[in-house]
């Protein structure tokens, strides 16, 4: 992509509403734009991150077994009062008459909409265990929505939903998403925890949330400090082997973690005070199991071996990719802007022309970015006519992994210059030599 | 895919509510489900389609130089009062109250939202041409919503949006979206004419209707028959030539084609009788320029070269990608179901074990499986244990392109029966020669 035909509308000014690092990044990256109170655009440079977050997750999700489907963002206000939690959602939920005058709203969570499509079409154990997920738009009223997407009104969710025979399946198919989310994370280049959590209004007996630590985090979080030294699940973990990923989860569960709604101070205490870890955190994902909540009062039943009917033993696991992105510069950003992990970086690697209109530089630009493109890498080829300045700058704030520089000095002895942004390391090489590197 | 671990919810009995065939065919082959009046669930075949869709649509738009980013559903009813549309759209916009009472709407198209994106951060004819779109969920409360995804009142929409300095350049980005959108049909396995077409709500002086030819579309088209012989542009078809985009349009509007709105009596006389042509169609796409009709309510002006201010010369290009799907079925299916041409297949290949459970099929089947999948292939491995027929009329009825036939007579000989599932041939091959043959 060449910066001249491309939009990424840099910010030089920090923005005044921006609270916290992450927010500041995303407005001055040109990633984002707030459209009303909580409501934002993805631009192009944040779009290409958000889907390169989503790609992660949809492979993990597959490889965990679940399957994906689209279901709507406008659903009938019936369906929520069959399920009873019409009345209880309270105002967080966007309530809408359509032209009908017939209650809609636009949907918080798809619990009540996907046990309605399971119990239309599932009739017998055998179509079991079933793990449906979408990535779809949510709204969520916050009377205070903040910091940019870590808390907006209208976002993402990766939200699955499990079904299940009897209680201990659906303990098997809550490990296969404990074990799915443990890898999707660091995928992402992040260490999250796995701590107990309350369960809010999806109710249920049995939830973790999982939580990466960060300053800015508005969770409170007490846990063990061994978490660091855990393995995780590997690319080719068994998901039907049951005790394995038990085992799994029993590891990632061994010691104490928990958010301060859940915290137990007598077990907190009991850790050696060198291990005890109280920080701030950021919740990037929560599972549920619940049962019958669901499935009793809107009659999702199955017919079991025995030939008698079933209600069916559900979950839900929710992850929300336009809180991760925000998450990940948390996580991972200097003074200059966000350095990406490789994972997820909207570009492989920024060419920066140091003098455009220069035809010895834009000779060895335009080779570097023929064959980088051609190799398959996402490039971003800075051939605009700002000061060299500039460019550095602009390449240090969007956070693309690796520079490569090529000025009329170095240009004329056939040499340019790659620095990688996370290390801030330098090397001076031949074209043919930083073509064959970052291709790699 | 193993179908004993997918969710496909093929229902035998013909639905009733289906007055057309591709609704029929879309709910009978588990591709969709109503939700609400006009509101439907993608389930797994079907979301397999509309990402295969989305990903042609996203590769051309691409081509022609556009640039991807994603707006918000929800949106400001204050941008509507600027542009003066709020009053004007009635009763199809959804309009919201959200918590603090203000007036909110959900999106049924985003000239307001794009325009202000780019007031806010393009100030120079340098960063012009630009070209933004997204792919994003629309809602527009028809009073009527019929035919399933067809016309449904929550629906995917590609819009695509244009600036530039001054009306030829304009043109020339009208002229881009012009070849994209011939380019995108036709690896849709459509064939889209191109018909001068009204304005509607959207507004300006120049505007076309893609539309196919099926007996059930709502459009009543009349053309010359001609243009089943233009050549559609090819795949490098180069978009900064602004002749030849200029030529492409020009051979392309040549003869007559206009839908009934703006159809001319007297010039659809004038041709010959033999290569009159008056059918029914489907508007699958729909590219309007306007001039400054939005920009100068809203106040969207660049620095020219002259060092004057001037307001920008847009455009909008939309297409559906959620009528685009059952679009592909009234044009290409039979007696027996959905015939998907190769591009938007949701898988490439279905594996029919006529008798699961029996070694040698099991073992013929898993290899074929195996060496499939490792190719790249996306297969259906149809595992279960139904019978045959049922089997060979759910591979019919879902549309795959080829289908791999494994029964113990066959096997025990080290063979297989290929079933051509468009032209119905069958050819008895190898296992070997199978996997050679359908990696290809």
């Amino acid at each position: 992509m060449r910066l001249s035909r491309y939009f990424m509308p840099i910010l030089k000014e920090n923005p005044k509403e921006a609270e916290i690092v992450s927010h500041r990044l995303m407005l001055r990256a040109g990633m984002i734009r707030q459209q009303s109170q909580g409501i934002y655009s993805w631009l192009p440079l944040g779009k290409r991150v958000l889907d390169k977050v989503n790609g992660i997750i949809r492979e993990e999700q597959n490889r965990a077994g679940a399957i994906e489907l689209s279901m709507p963002t406008i659903q009938s206000a019936e369906l929520w009062q069959e399920s009873g939690r019409y009345e209880d959602y309270g105002k967080e939920m966007l309530r809408i008459k359509d032209r009908q005058d017939r209650p809609m709203l636009y949907g918080p969570t798809n619990e009540e909409m996907i046990t309605d499509i399971f119990r239309s079409s599932v009739k017998s154990y055998k179509s079991l265990p079933l793990n449906l997920y979408h990535i779809q738009l949510k709204f969520r009223d916050e009377i205070r929505p903040r910091f940019g997407t870590m808390r907006s009104r209208e976002f993402m969710m990766k939200d699955a939903y499990s079904f299940d025979l009897t209680q201990a399946d659906a303990i098997h198919s809550y490990n296969k998403m404990f074990a799915a989310y443990l890898r999707t994370f660091a995928r992402l280049g992040l260490r999250a925890i796995p701590m107990r959590a309350d369960t809010g209004p999806i109710g249920g007996n049995h939830s973790h949330e999982f939580i990466i630590l960060a300053e800015t985090g508005e969770s409170e979080v007490f846990s063990h400090k061994s978490f660091v030294d855990f393995d995780i699940p590997s690319a080719d973990t068994d998901f039907d082997d049951v005790a394995g990923l038990q085992a799994i989860f029993d590891k990632w569960t061994s010691v104490y973690a928990a958010t301060s709604e859940m915290h137990d101070e007598a077990a907190f205490d009991a850790i050696p005070e060198a291990d005890r870890l109280s920080a701030r955190g950021i919740e990037v994902g929560h599972i549920f199991y619940f049962g019958t909540k669901y499935s009793e009062p809107m009659g999702a039943k199955v017919q079991g071996p025995d030939g008698k009917e079933h209600l069916v033993h559900m979950g839900s696991y929710g992850i929300g990719p336009t809180r991760l992105v925000p998450a990940i510069i948390e996580a991972s950003h200097d003074e200059n802007g966000i350095i990406w992990p490789d994972s997820v970086a909207p570009f492989d690697c920024v060419i920066i022309n140091m003098k455009a209109g220069d035809a010895a530089c834009d000779a060895a630009c335009d080779r570097l970015y023929a064959a980088l493109t051609k190799a398959g890498k996402d490039v971003l080829y800075d051939d605009t006519d700002d000061r060299a300045g500039t460019k550095f700058a602009t390449a240090d704030l969007i956070g693309v992994p690796m520079q490569v520089i090529a000025g009329p000095r170095s240009v004329a002895s056939g040499e340019i210059e790659i620095k990688d942004r996370k290390t801030g390391a330098r090397e001076t090489m031949t074209i043919e030599a930083a073509i064959n590197k970052l291709v790699g």
